[in-house]
């Protein structure tokens, strides 16, 4: 698999370790978003206000992990007028962490709703939040681990996964809205677990878009706006 | 104001051509994008069916103008390497466009509820969402104008502006939410006239992304990230 990544082809070792030097930071940045992720959930779960509270204080990290692999990218592109399969890494980076960067922003807001104060009664309908949250952070750790190793096939897998976390998701907003009915005095309460619901959900969709850069940087190709099925010929 | 763009500067005319081509069709997809909100918008307030349809059937165009795009970002870095003010225009171009498709699918969500059924009562429901909308627009067409002159000053106005469009919003959820309280029965149309106004919302922030494109391009600077203040002090 690390064929994919070409290493070794170049005429200057410099190079080599300043692309593999970028990708080891996005990896770091990767696991630090799954992280926060994980606690967010975690502190909405267990009602741990500490733990919000880090997470909110630590989003300031994944902000300033995008900015410096970011201009990494810039200085590489600049400085060694990468072609071919290396421009497209780069492209792939640049377009990857900002998609981790806002699975971060995600996370903060999940930590905020997790300060807020909710009954006995409410705190039961963050919990069926548990399920769809622990697959986001799946989904997360899965295809960090596709990018890790350039693979097209795990890549493809993580992408079809989205599909049940929609699934997951339109459950729990049908069963949200029945208990608003049934409790209108609830209703903003409840309306602050569907939109972290809807958050969770989306960060199955940001999980598609990295997928969608590794297909590209592998296989030179533009999947965005294809068919399930044509995605699944790249395999063929 | 074209002084910032650099045109004229480099010793390739072909190369000054085609940044110029790339940008032109930057412009061209914000026109569009613009169109199919206002379009969109419009579907939802005048229950004008027909129109909702062409924006959903013509969201493929704004698609195909990203990759198009964002292909030829990539060939003009493979092929003419650019360094420093010309680089950063292409990784701006590539940024702004991923939020502009991401404006289209906006658009697509509210054409796809103005083909819902709702009730008079509820139909009202729908027109609150007309300032909120209007004033996305603007801010999108304020944003292309400042993009295509790479004026820092109007970017850092129309980033401003979100200010605004966030408060409508939350007052636009408070209404709702006290309508939903009133008449339970009303909550799955309601839910959706909700979502509608957070993905207006939302176009304010992907706005403001590309103002920060606009900045990052001319200043050499990533105010991603920064505070208000730090954001002012840099048209001091």
């Amino acid at each position: 698999m690390l064929d994919n990544l070409s290493l070794g082809r170049h005429i200057s070792g410099q190079f080599n370790a300043e692309l593999e030097s970028i990708r080891t930071h996005v990896l770091a940045m990767g696991g630090l978003v799954e992280q926060q992720l994980a606690d967010a959930l975690k502190a909405m779960h267990k009602q741990d206000a500490e733990l919000a509270k880090r997470v909110i204080k630590d989003d300031h990290k994944v902000n300033a992990m995008e900015v410096a692999i970011d201009e990494a990218c810039t200085r590489i592109i600049a400085k060694r007028q990468p072609t071919a399969s290396d421009l497209r890494l780069v492209i792939a980076i640049i377009k990857t962490i900002t998609d981790l960067e806002r699975i971060g922003d995600v996370a903060e807001s999940i930590a905020k709703v997790a300060l807020e104060n909710f009954t006995n009664k409410q705190y039961n309908l963050l919990v069926s939040l548990e399920a769809l949250g622990q697959h986001a952070v799946r989904m997360l750790h899965e295809v960090l681990d596709a990018f890790a190793r350039m693979d097209v096939k795990a890549a493809i897998e993580v992408y079809q996964e989205d599909d049940r976390i929609d699934r997951e998701y339109e459950a729990i907003i049908r069963q949200l809205m029945t208990y608003m009915m049934e409790d209108p005095r609830s209703i903003p309460n409840v309306l602050q677990v569907m939109w972290s619901a809807r958050s969770i959900e989306r960060v199955g969709d940001r999980c598609q878009n990295i997928c969608e850069y590794i297909i590209y940087f592998v296989k030179g190709k533009d999947i965005r706006h294809t068919s399930q099925e044509e995605i699944e010929s790249i395999l063929k």
